[in-house]
């Protein structure tokens, strides 16, 4: 049986997990979200991986959920609850990870497929990628994909998006902050794995500090974030990648990380 | 008597708001604000619209605050009172419709006119729109206006207006985020009336769960906001609009909305 | 000896302030901050100053902590804590500064140099100014630079910029927005210059009202935040600066402040 999701692991540590039902657009099922699931809560403790590169098989990146799925358990709004909570789950999942999540787009990514770029650290695309959260097409608003694309760009542009349901182009989603770069689709794996070799040559200790401290500090008033990431700069100073990279830097030599 | 706003309903459902009062530069006094307030209240239950375009009669879509009438005031610390709070709520009668309003911006959007426009879902500005803050040239910071300019646009962006008064350009404002689209003047009302029927088009339920979603979740954490939102599609689920949508999608025919 | 951070008061009432240790790369030792702190508790109460203008000798700008500091200290957490203690407290002295600041940056702003410009209400840099994060290239992650960065640019720019500890170039910080205007160097001082000079001219008491406002009403939900704009309004009108300038505004005469 093909799996859902394909994962492997360079000898650089960057983790490829790929969406890897193109025939269903590579939507987020019950069954893909829960591989995506057992995925990151795996990641997110193995030491083999320091970077993960999110992509998907075929010529669509995500199509969002299961419209099929979702029509077959019209009558259990339980069902419903559940796959809109375990998505929310998944798409938090990314953010609280331990590791830096960068997507590698192609295709189009829609509604949850949308969000699930929004969600990750750091995009890139083909600039044949587009991105569209058009669940008020089917009369489904994409109230939880909105979560995510309204935290990364203006109020203005992700109401754009969300009402018109239209695709903008990779080129419009790189200007409006939804993604970090647009490239020509035969430098789309150069560009992002070079990123990703340049994050994972970094201290995973560090990495796990700083991903984690970003997300909490951006949800508290300046006062209390600078009270928290001053604690966490001295906290960062303990560690012994911290004292090696000072010491490698004013040595001018390479440093050599322990990840701790 | 001349309206000092005109409101028309077309077939599509599009109502456009229009200031009516050019020889004062559509200036937001009193009376335009009670004005305004009505006319939102009244839309916010009318079956009949669907999307709502905001624009302005003559060469400037709206100085903001009638200056002659605060300064025939200065006395009365309770007129200003009155005269900011109405102005607040009016503004978040805007945010708070549960229907689009799209701004049709031609001249010039000063202090609370450039407010209006920042208030609204979307805007679409012809070419020749400029924009300012400029209270600060009166020994009055737009300290209401910045609220809703600071929440469009980068802070710095927002300062350099605020700071010092300068008008932007259109270009310049859809730069920065503050508006959707600049067009040339000929292409304005092309442009944001088939804005308006592209969304008119969406169920109208749909669209009030959407808009009324989109601005509580901004307000909260991401893990809050998840789990309001997941609510809030479960049940958008169970409206009849959902599921013919969802049935219509996946029957490849066009939906039949009844708004419910 | 020669001073670390020296200061200058034109008669446009525009101080400069500028970090004079090129040599050791205007970094932000302990000693600097201090003199930086000093400086802005004496600016703000200081009656000839309107505007500050924040620039540095040399050519970079500023690189952040001063690293040897930091190494010959790892073995006190004590005065790592109030190293980064007393920069954040640097940082929101410049926000809380009843007065307007821009930076004018020339050259390299890296670390908490990136972080003191993202502080500044306001930015202009030379075209040849480059700007960092990269704390975690040395295993120290920029955790508190980040909370001005974080609150500047969107969140996936500021993730690139924290997890790959690469430059970015002057126009791309514009783009961006973390700095407001990228001029060719030549123009640098004629561009800062002018718009303080603009904003000196304003209202000094209206510029403390409006400066102080912004940054509370960010912190705000949107009612809030509007009860809150709205006193401000109404109190702002009770000062003389704002009767002289609507009086002025409707005579068609230039304001006299009285910056009360």
């Amino acid at each position: 049986m093909t799996k859902l999701l394909t994962r492997d692991t360079d000898n650089n540590g960057i983790t490829t997990l790929t969406l890897n039902e193109p025939d269903q657009r590579n939507s987020l099922s019950m069954a893909m979200l829960d591989a995506l699931s057992e995925a990151l809560t795996d990641i997110a403790t193995d030491d083999t991986t320091r970077v993960v590169v999110l992509g998907a098989a075929g010529n669509v990146f995500c199509a969002g959920h299961n419209l099929k799925e979702i029509r077959d358990q019209l009558d259990s709004y339980e069902f419903q609850l559940a796959l809109f909570d375990k998505c929310s789950k998944v798409m938090q999942q990314v953010v609280n990870l331990p590791k830096p999540v960068i997507a590698r787009v192609a295709g189009v990514a829609t509604a949850a497929g949308c969000q699930l770029v929004a969600s990750c650290d750091l995009a890139v695309a083909a600039d044949s990628a587009r991105f569209a959260t058009p669940g008020v097409n089917i009369g489904l608003f994409c109230s939880t994909p909105m979560v995510a694309l309204s935290r990364n760009v203006s109020r203005k542009h992700a109401m754009e998006m969300l009402l018109t349901g239209e695709m903008i182009s990779a080129a419009r989603a790189e200007q409006i902050g939804l993604i970090n770069r647009v490239v020509d689709e035969s430098m789309l794996d150069e560009t992002v794995y070079t990123m990703a070799r340049t994050i994972a040559g970094k201290s995973g200790h560090t990495l796990k500090i700083g991903k984690g401290a970003f997300y909490q500090q951006l949800e508290m008033p300046l006062a209390e974030a600078y009270d928290y990431t001053a604690q966490i700069m001295a906290d960062n100073l303990q560690a012994d990648d911290a004292r090696e990279g000072i010491c490698a830097f004013l040595e001018k030599r390479k440093p050599e990380w322990t990840d701790s």
